[in-house]
């Protein structure tokens, strides 16, 4: 059974000792009990495993349909409704999409006056649907984002709007699902049982995803890969509990920050992603490990400094790809100036596995604890693999630190602040 | 005089108390009469106000050479010879670039065959410009990559391919140097006494940003308004100073990491540059503050919970804009089942502005010590401002540690472990 590769620096290996074992076990009693805290909203844990075919063929037939009629897609939604189909989308398309793909562009994740008008011109001759994507269909920055690309879609299109504008929201109330039944739009399901930043593999992630042509069955069979595999194995042989517990270990010892490094400029929005997933889940009650992270080879002419010799905080999580998909070899040239003639011979991809050696052995030795966590290539299964393993890692390693990994009360904070400067009735 | 305007919260107020300014007085002094440690690469200090005519005028006239003769400028260059350029460019350029603008790409500041053959792809069809960027010539990542933009050169263009290649790099010596002199490129020169991450207003950053159609005297006359201002103001009115000290005050008091926010998606390599300055320049010696990025409100839905109600070694910096270049007001809709009415006529930026007061407050009240720095549009000058203010704030902060702003020893520890994995020829 394929499982992430995750490796760890000698110092660290005593952090799964028997006592953290022991935790490890109850925590996934209680996790596939549903006991722990939040667990209404666990609807995730099974997700992948009890998808029925029939949706999964109304998602492709609705993709198709977009593929069909437009040359763009603009997905309206904010954090969890935003990142997880980022994600997977810059991981899986080429770095220069070709002109004949279907774009697929955001909005409503931020509220920049300047983009939205950019956006909207950008639109102009080129045949769009919308996917706005919100729970309540309240979320400000969405609502103000779908209030002008509604408005821009019935001038432009008229009654044929509504059959350009598709709906992933709640199955039973809001705004947007009201909106949705008088005006007849095709509507998917945000589940109440998963979370935002949980919800990659529901319609909110998957619509998006399939809509650019890439295949979800092979996405969700790496999720269902994930859990199985997890669900079954124990401490001595799962991964998902080991980074966990090995990450809890560098926190009780007052590390403070942890750093996901890729070497793949494609996977930064997988980091965005893990970020909103691990800082969101962990960052409660004066807790939490920090989550940062920096894309190298670039930015070890930039935060490597930091890493190597600066404030001793920091601990290292390498996320690696073991075979690229594509590649090119270092040729040799007569002159030689730039002394690589050496290397000629080595591909690209062997270059950033030394590169990571050298990048590892060079921290390790200024006092940062290393990890790595390996996937074999970036396609749809692994990528599915991948964000379970980091979805469940992030609940076990929420509950060692004694935190609900599914609520987010701080945020609310921020918001009632916003109503009550904007003078929202009620606030 | 304009000056950036710096804003904090009450309980930092403190931080430049009279021992302070006498410490950054001496700081000022040492500074200016070039005393301090790394006074070698203080090139950059009066380098605004230095610039012959000239010297512009032959940046403007090959920029206007590359618009004219290509489709696509392809910059090759890592850390500082990648992210001033990018960072200037990101937030002075559309959103969404017209076909008829150049195009500009990088490369060399990552080691991804993926990207790379794509680009090679991306770019038949189109006429190339390449500007590689390197002081030795030897840096791995932009060798490798210009190894590869050669041959596509030269195989593509023929003879004509040495009227296509411009080289930045060394006055007198180094690989590129030579090899430029033997193929007749055109040549501009990285100085000796600027380090790269402080290197955007020499030819590094702006042959790249002049080719791009902007106006590099704009963006130095922003530069040199920083430069006169920030050399006279003594520590009660040099915003300069003043942010140095309180992340200094703030650093003493246990605060490990500073969070810069935007609200403007566009500063966001702005911040990618900022973390390379600040990361490089005081990474050192087991000090310095970590420097994070957040992009809100995107990252509200993210982060934001961390901040609100993590761990408590934070501090949050605001990036603000007063007024937008482009922006939308809210309007009414008959349903208003979104509930955005009350808020019909407010424009987006004004929504942001009160989004940022709403955050900060929910934040301060949280316990994370908020800082602003505001600036009046994006556009040459103040960016030029912006960039000029850093770079000498930082040098005060690393200043007040102890810290030589201008080295990075740090970097030599990974690339002298991957040239000994490599079998590099004398290591």
């Amino acid at each position: 059974m394929l499982m992430i590769n995750l490796t760890y620096s000698q110092a660290i290996e005593s952090a799964v000792d028997l006592k953290m074992k022991t935790r490890l076990q109850q925590i996934q009693e209680d996790l596939y009990a549903k006991k722990g805290a939040g667990s209404d909203f666990l609807g995730w844990l099974d997700w992948p495993s009890s998808l029925p075919d029939d949706f999964l063929s109304k998602i492709e037939d609705t993709a198709k349909a977009i593929r069909d009629k437009a040359d763009v897609l603009v997905v309206i939604g904010i954090g969890g409704s935003y990142l997880g189909s980022k994600a997977v989308l810059s991981a899986l398309s080429s770095y220069f999409p070709k002109d004949e793909q279907l774009e697929v562009l955001f909005a409503g994740h931020q509220v920049s006056g300047e983009y939205l008008k950019q956006l909207l011109e950008h639109l102009e001759g080129k045949e769009v649907v919308v996917n706005v994507i919100s729970k309540s269909g309240k979320t400000t920055e969405p609502a103000i984002a779908f209030r002008f690309l509604r408005d821009y879609m019935e001038k432009r299109y008229g009654d044929g709007a509504a059959e350009r504008i598709i709906v992933t929201t709640d199955a039973e109330k809001g705004a947007l699902r009201q909106l949705a039944e008088t005006k007849g739009y095709e509507r998917f399901i945000v589940p109440d049982d998963v979370g935002g930043r949980y919800s990659v593999f529901t319609a909110v992630g998957l619509l998006p995803i399939a809509a650019a042509g890439h295949s979800i069955r092979k996405l969700l069979d790496g999720a269902k890969e994930a859990e199985t595999t997890y669900r079954e194995a124990g401490p001595d042989n799962n991964p998902a509990m080991q980074y966990a517990a090995i990450r809890h270990h560098l926190y009780v010892q007052g590390y403070t920050t942890e750093v996901n490094a890729i070497f793949e400029p494609k996977l930064s929005f997988v980091q965005e992603w893990w970020k909103q997933l691990f800082g969101e889940s962990e960052g409660k009650e004066g807790k939490g490990i920090f989550p940062a992270s920096v894309v190298f080879t670039t930015d070890l002419h930039s935060l490597g400094q930091f890493i190597q010799d600066g404030q001793r905080n920091l601990f290292e999580t390498f996320l690696l790809v073991k075979e690229a998909q594509q590649d090119l070899e270092i040729f040799e040239t007569p002159e030689d100036g730039d002394e690589l003639n050496y290397i000629a011979g080595l591909s690209l991809q062997e270059f950033n596995h030394i590169a990571h050696k050298g990048t590892s052995n060079a921290h390790l030795s200024g006092g940062v604890p290393q990890l790595s966590l390996t996937v074999d290539r970036i396609d749809e299964s692994q990528i599915g693999h991948l964000l379970y393993f980091y979805m469940l890692s992030c609940a076990y390693s929420a509950y060692l630190l004694g935190i609900n990994p599914f609520d987010q009360p701080g945020v609310e904070e921020y918001k009632n602040n916003i109503f009550k400067l904007l003078k929202k009735p009620g606030f």
